[in-house]
C-alpha cells in the first residue's frame, strides 16, 4: 500500500512553505499520501510540537512516516535525524521533538547525512525543505534507514511533563490548551485510576478548585468547570460552552493538582 | 474508484485532532482520499457546520462520504449516526447537521452501535476518532448501513433559515459571513426570481438599506455596498473591496428585507 | 503517475469554497492529487498570491497542474486563463498571478471558454469552482491546452519587485512578511553576490540599520536582528526569537538597502 507522510511544523498555512515540502515529497515519492497533523505549532515550540505528535503518532498504521520540523536550529550545528521506533519512522531535527517515542528501548537512529537523499542544493533556513522532506520521501521508497547516515545513539530528549503523588493526591501542570480553552495537564488516566475512585476527588489549577472529575463534557453544568479524561488519556479541565483556558488564565506550566475531597 | 470521505469539524487546525481521524481512516481505508471542507466551525455552532456542509456537498460525486463532528453532546445519550440521502452518505452526531439532506423523502439512516466498527476502546470526549472516523472509513470499505446498527427513522432536525414573502417584497436573515465579510442570507435564487427583474429590488439588513442586486462583485462600485446572488445560490450583500460584516455589524439572525423599489 | 493539482487561493479556511472545488475537481479527475499551497492570500491580493505561487512552484515535479484564485474581477470582463509555461500548468484569472513564469518565452496560454470544460451551470461570483477547478481537472485528464479555448498573448502583466543597484549598494524592497515576522525582500541572492563577501554588507530598513547578513537564523544573538538568504532565495530580515515585521514596523513595500559597511 501507498505510504503515509505526515506532517507537523510550526509554518502555518499561510506561507506556501508547507506546500513547497509537498512538491518535494511527490516528486520523489509519487504515490505517498500526506496528512497533515498541525502547522500550527507556536513558532519554535518543540514542546508543542512533541506533544502534537504524541497525541496522534499512535493512530496511524504501523510504517508511517512522521516528518517533523520546529527547528529553532536549522542550518546550526544541530543534526538532522530518522528514527525508527514503535514500528513508525520520524524525521526532523535532534531537539527533542520525538523524545516521547524512545522512552522505550528497540530505536534505532541515523543522522541524515548522504547527500544523494537531500535536494542539490541545500539552504540553511529551510531544511524542511531541502533535508527532511527529501528523506521522508525516500523513507517512503523504501530506502533502509542505515543509507542516509551514520547512527546516533544519543538524540536530544526533552524533560517530559508528567505528575508525581504527593500526599494522597497527585501533582502535575498544565501542558496545553486546545482550540476550545481545555486545559490538557500531564496527569494521565492510569495515574487518576491509582487514586481510587474518581467521583471522591476534586482538582486544582493554580491552587484554585475548578470542579470535579466527571465522565463526559455534556456531565458538566452549562456555564460551569469541571475535569475529565480527555481523548488522548489525559486529565482536563474544562468549562462547559466556555474556555477554562480563559476563565482560569492557566497556561503551560501552571500547577495541577487532584487530592480527595 | 477510490471512495473519497470530506471532513467537516469544529476541532480548529492547531491541535492534531483531525489528524488522529485520519490516522484511523486510513488505517481501516487506505485507499481513501481525504478532502478537508472545514474544521473552523465555531465551537459547538452545529448550524454553522450544517450550512457548511449545505455549500459543498452538492458538488462532489455520487457516493463521496461526508464525515462531520461538531459535537457538544459527546459522550451524552446522543446517537451517532450514519445515513444516506440524495445519492452520498454521511456521518456523525445525531444534532441536526445533516437537516438538510433529508427534506426529500429516501434516506435511510442507522445508529452507529456494531462494536466491530469501532475502535477498540472508545473514549467517551473524542468519538470524532474512536466512532465517526472508523465508521466512515467502513463505509468506504463497503459495509453496508445496516451492519452499522439499527435503523434511526427520527432523526433529530434543526429549523433551516428560509425567507418568506411579506407584501410584495421577502423577508429573511443573515445565515454567515465568509472570509471576505459578505453577509449570506437565507434568502434563495428562487425567492428573488418570483419577486420579477432583479433591477427592480433594493435589500436591507436590520432595516437600513444596502444597495440594489447586482450580477458580481465587480458591478459594486468601488467602496459602495450591494447584494448579489452567490455561489451556493443565496443572495449576499457585499462592500467591494470592503467587509459588510464589518460596515452593518449584522451577523446571523439579523433581518434581511428585499423589496420593489 | 497521477496527476498533481496545487491549489491556492484568498478563500480561506473557514467556508467550504476550497472544499467545494475540490470536489468539482475529484469528479472530473477521480486520481488527482490535490496539495494546498495556501489558502489565506489576503483578499484580492493578488501580488501576495503571486509571490507564494513563485515560491513553491519550482519544488514540484513537471506538469503539475497550478490552480489559483486570487480573482476580484470574478464575473467580470477578465479572462479566465490556462497557461503551460516553464513545465508547468497554471489554472486561474487573468490578472497577473502567474506573471512570474512569463518572463522566460516559450509559454503558451488559452482563455477558458469552451462550455463542455466548465460546470454546466456558472456563476458569476464563483469561478473557482465553475470555471477553474474543471478546467484544472481536465488538464489533469490529459485535455490538450488548444481544446480550451483561443489562444492568448498578452497576458496582464504585474510589476514584479525587484532590486537595483545604488552606489556599490543595493535599492529594493520588502515583498512579504512571513509568520515568523521575517521580512522578506526583492534582493535576490545573486544582487547580493554581485556587492562582494556578505561579512562586508549592513542591511536598513525604512533607513534604519538592522543589523549585518549571516548564515542562518542561529548565527543571529538572541533578541538581536539580522539578514539572511531565505528558503526563496531572497534576503530576509528576522529578529531571533522575536518579529521582525512588529520590531520595524516595515510591510509590503517599505525600503530596503544593503550597502557596504
Amino acid at each position: 500500500m501507498a505510504p503515509i507522510i505526515t506532517l507537523t511544523t510550526d509554518f502555518g498555512t499561510r506561507d506556501p512553505f508547507v506546500g513547497a515540502m509537498k512538491g518535494v515529497i511527490l516528486g520523489i515519492a509519487p504515490g505517498a499520501r500526506l496528512v497533515d497533523l498541525t502547522h500550527e505549532v507556536a513558532p519554535h515550540d518543540v514542546v508543542e510540537g512533541a506533544l502534537a505528535l504524541e497525541a496522534a503518532v499512535g493512530f496511524f498504521p504501523a510504517g508511517t512516516i512522521h516528518l517533523a520540523v520546529v527547528d529553532p536550529g536549522v542550518g546550526s550545528a544541530r543534526r538532522p535525524l530518522a528514527i525508527h521506533a514503535g514500528g513508525q519512522y520520524c524525521v526532523g531535527p535532534d531537539n527533542g521533538l520525538f523524545s516521547f517515542l524512545l522512552g522505550v528501548p528497540g530505536w534505532t537512529a541515523v543522522c541524515l547525512e548522504t547527500p544523494a537523499y537531500r535536494l542539490p542544493r541545500v539552504s540553511r533556513t529551510f531544511h524542511g525543505r531541502d533535508v527532511f522532506a527529501p528523506a521522508a520521501a525516500y523513507v517512503a521508497q523504501g530506502i533502509p534507514l542505515g543509507s542516509f547516515g551514520p547512527p546516533v545513539t544519543d538524540p536530544v530528549l526533552i524533560p517530559w511533563p508528567t505528575a508525581r503523588r504527593q500526599g494522597d493526591g497527585l501533582v502535575g501542570e498544565v501542558v496545553h490548551a486546545d482550540r476550545f480553552g481545555n486545559l490538557v495537564t500531564s496527569v494521565r488516566a492510569a495515574d487518576l485510576e491509582a487514586l481510587g475512585p474518581a467521583e471522591a476527588l476534586v482538582v486544582e489549577v493554580e491552587g484554585k478548585e475548578v470542579g470535579s472529575i466527571v465522565g463526559c463534557f455534556a456531565d458538566i453544568p452549562a456555564g460551569g468547570a469541571g475535569a475529565l479524561v480527555g481523548g488522548s488519556d489525559r486529565l482536563e479541565i474544562a468549562v462547559r460552552e466556555g474556555s477554562a483556558s480563559a476563565s482560569t488564565r492557566a497556561r503551560r506550566g501552571s500547577p495541577v493538582s487532584v487530592r480527595k475531597r
